[in-house]
């Protein structure tokens, strides 16, 4: 059975625009089918197709809401994008089959890309969310500036960074029952101003370990960490 | 500093075939050079060039070994290939960052792919390890039957399905100090004959968590496990 997401009006369900087209041109479902439906913020139903067009897709919830279990962390994951594009998008594909609340992308010094396309990162979300299954749709933010970045609020709060200076190991962190942002330079990685701006705003450099990791493997790798340690927990 | 892998002789390095070419043709590199040689065993050397030609490269020695510290656990990740290799070539590549000792892919009931090119994957692999800073290189093994790999010695033996019967969370196990084998299934999973088949040989059927995982996005799950893991041992 099919996944579409829907916003829900008591029984009725309306597909959003795209997720019509889909429904109706690349899926040719028809007036009677039954689907799946997610609402984004984490409840599942069961539905049957009422009205089937390219342009809208209505259905009557037969069943629902089931609604998917919290995990018991939230991570905010901020992380400079990288030059290929590709890796990026592959890196929000994995984080979110693994479990990821919001995404920022951050523009920092040595940025090798400042300009992404977010409504084709929604595109890559939202597939991973139907594909393994969740209800729950991450934020995901505009690129923003390393100084307003910082000035984000949370109760743990790590930057990631290659540089000089005392650092603690990412997996000394608890990271369950935890709201925590985590910042994830460019290949470049973050410059000293940066780190020791960040340290002001009360970020602590972590370590992620003894192998240098690339960008996009770094922020899967927080990703992975925090899932791992919170159900250690 | 351009990194090559070579063959060494006392005070000499020969660099690979295909290395030459890439030190010739690709960097245009000159006699006199400096370079870093690792010997794909786990030592580090610098060196300069004393030979250079597209067909066979040549350096002497000039400082080293340095021996990359050894991780504290050995981890043998056998999968299924999926249907799209730049989806098994991402894995691999991250898989190489994050720390693998050995690599095989199986054939198994519901593979989507029975043919992989293992000297593709090499130059995945020796890539990511140089990209990483590392100087010894995983084994990859060729395509194997799973009843053949389910035969392969190991001191924790775990199969990784989706399958109903009792399960234990992989994050319960230990990986320090231990010789681990895991196999994860293709996107149809293992069969209940080929589970039935692990468990008779001793593999413990293990869960990764909550969310249904994609192929290559388990096996990249279960080296950030073992990684996170030891390193909190």
């Amino acid at each position: 059975v099919n996944i579409f997401i829907a916003t829900i009006d008591n029984d009725r369900a309306t597909l959003r625009a795209d997720e019509s087209w889909h429904c109706a041109k690349v899926l040719r479902k028809r007036t009677g089918d039954d689907i799946r439906i997610i609402d984004g913020k984490g409840s599942f139903y069961s539905a049957v197709l009422t009205v089937v067009s390219e342009k809208k897709c209505e259905a009557r919830i037969t069943s629902g809401p089931e609604i998917q279990a919290k995990r018991n962390y939230h991570l905010h994951l901020a992380i400079a994008p990288t030059k290929q594009v590709d890796r990026m998008e592959w890196m929000i594909e994995k984080a979110v089959e693994i479990g990821i609340d919001e995404i920022t992308f951050i523009h920092a010094k040595n940025s090798e890309r400042t300009v992404i396309k977010t409504d084709r990162i929604m595109k890559v979300v939202e597939s991973a969310i139907k594909q393994s299954l969740q209800a729950r749709i991450p934020k995901v933010n505009e690129i923003t500036g390393f100084k307003e970045v910082i000035c984000v609020a949370s109760e743990q709060k790590l930057i990631a960074w290659c540089g000089d200076g005392r650092k603690t190991e990412i997996w000394k962190f608890p990271f369950a029952g935890k709201n925590t942002l985590v910042l994830i330079g460019p290949e470049g990685d973050f410059t000293q101003a940066e780190a020791d701006a960040a340290i002001e705003k009360g970020f602590v450099p972590v370590s992620l370990g003894e192998t240098r990791l690339r960008t996009e493997t770094a922020g899967l790798y927080v990703c992975q960490l925090a899932s791992i340690i919170s159900h250690m927990a």
